[in-house]
């Protein structure tokens, strides 16, 4: 993997030409606050897992500065939102980049839109929730509840591609400090192509007369950068989603090679929920849902979690970058 | 107003091509149980106030068939999930047609994505809220449970512009018999343009080499066949939300005279939550909120339910047809 002066070109004008982020000093002193919280652990049997960060739910591309439309990537965030939880179940800090109002650790049971019809009020005005439900509300509560109190995760949200590719940078600097024991969970859906800001309509398109014409810039492969310069040493995970089984493996190969990812978790629209493919340099797994009631999620995160833990036991020379090649 | 059949048939040519709704046969059945049950009322000083047909949220127009991206248009459901609670409280019942995942009414005041923030276990591991929420949470659960368990609010989802547009026909189509009874409320953000679903990409669009180009048609101005045939009589609100102030009240204008709408509420993308226009026949209305703690909904239902009363009194010979002209 030679570096590639036109990405890295390309990605540092991406960010010349974003629109900054907002509270980037409050996310920046919260996030070094994790890390530096969690980069005491040894990564051995009894230490700490590691620190994973997760990207979850799709990214917009705004069309107008005074954003009224968007072009969005369809991504409910179930799968991000579910592995948070078996993370945090083994022993990881989470680092949860989400996008807003996408699917949340420990609410994915909540029928859509209908959170008010889990309780009502008994006699005494107090809150209440129909036996069918009452476990697994308040499972629920407790589980986030000591997620959030031991200080084990912490949520990072964001709406535009602008804004998702700004926290990406600052928690894999962030992290870099974590080494091989910093793992990269990379289920977003990310944008490949986005309108440059300065180039944007100031105001709403106007419908006016006849039909609308829109062109359409690539995004940086990113992916190239955060293994390269941000978190050489941490162990990554992306995701390859495609509607066409046809072309799936043979691109999710493809972006395993050119970025240098440890796995590329292959997943079809139709059925991402029953089965994935792990393609790893040393071949391909397999991974089913065993019955209805479980997350495909479980089984996944187990996985990763045992490569991730060879991985951070690697000497350095066996490290991503030779078998990347 | 005059019929025009070009764009009846445009119409006609767009629900000919949208994949058809799902579950339609169910929401068929649940709207016109609804409407039925609520037709009986006569308008008058003591009976019920009328059925209003609230839109909110944005739609979505998918790229391709098998949808990974789409056009959003950003509307957080805030105007319409505040008129929700105020036209019920008016008295009306209400169709609430939303997008999934836009704000609810009776939920605005939950923080985005921290629903389980507000609740905690006691020891006795009862559900319990913190007494800075308790107050507001427990109106929240008994004003929703009360619209529910009474059958004064109907809630609808949509995603797509397909789906939104199919169910707006069928609701105008079942409300028609409610005559001057009936209202529409038309805060949802509705795309302008669209891709025919026939010349939509099967599969994920590849990011492959270079940019993208896209050709997006119009979509059919539907407020002109709600008005013209769906629900001739009905008293009818619709929205107009620009970014620029220097054009918004001459497009509210236009608007009013070309779909023959009864109120045309102007807002800009800046301030909408503070100041509109209500933009009528015989003149316009600015309507401010008065303070941080009151809802701009609140007002505007108010007067929107007085122009409605006497809309729904109007000798047949007074209706909308002579003075949309």
């Amino acid at each position: 993997m030679a570096a590639d002066p036109s990405i890295a070109a390309e990605a540092e004008a991406f960010f010349r030409a974003a629109p900054p982020l907002r509270d980037r000093d409050h996310i920046a002193a919260s996030l070094d606050d994790f890390v530096a919280r969690h980069s005491a652990g040894s990564g051995g049997a009894g230490g700490p897992a590691g620190v994973v960060c997760i990207t979850s739910g799709g990214t917009t591309v705004p069309l107008e500065q005074r954003c009224v439309r968007y072009i969005d990537n369809f991504s409910s965030g179930q799968r991000g939102a579910a592995s948070t939880e078996y993370f945090l179940k083994a022993g990881y800090a989470v680092i949860f980049i989400h996008r807003r109002g996408s699917k949340q650790p420990y609410c994915r049971f909540i029928p859509e839109d209908s959170f008010l019809d889990l309780f009502e009020l008994g006699e005494d005005s107090e809150i209440q929730v129909p036996q069918s439900h009452s476990a697994v509300v308040k499972t629920s509560i407790s589980n986030y509840r000591k997620a959030i109190d031991e200080g084990m995760l912490l949520k990072l949200p964001f709406t535009t591609i602008f804004e998702y590719l700004q926290l990406l940078q600052m928690v894999a600097t962030s992290m870099n400090c974590l080494g091989h024991r910093g793992m990269f969970f990379l289920a977003a859906a990310v944008s490949d192509f986005y309108v440059p800001w300065e180039s944007m309509a100031k105001h709403k398109i106007q419908s006016a007369v006849g039909p609308l014409n829109m062109q359409l810039n690539q995004v940086p492969k990113m992916l190239f950068i955060l293994r390269k310069k941000w978190a050489p040493l941490a162990f990554c995970v992306s995701f390859k989603l495609e509607t066409d089984p046809n072309i799936l493996l043979q691109k999710a190969e493809m972006a395993l090679k050119k970025y240098g990812m440890d796995v590329v978790v292959a997943n079809e629209l139709a059925n991402y929920k029953d089965v994935v493919v792990m393609v790893t340099n040393s071949g391909r797994m397999t991974v089913s849902r065993r019955s209805k009631e479980e997350d495909l999620e479980e089984q996944l995160t187990k996985l990763l979690a045992k490569m991730h833990a060879e991985h951070a036991s690697l000497p350095k020379s066996e490290d991503h970058q030779t078998h990347a090649n």
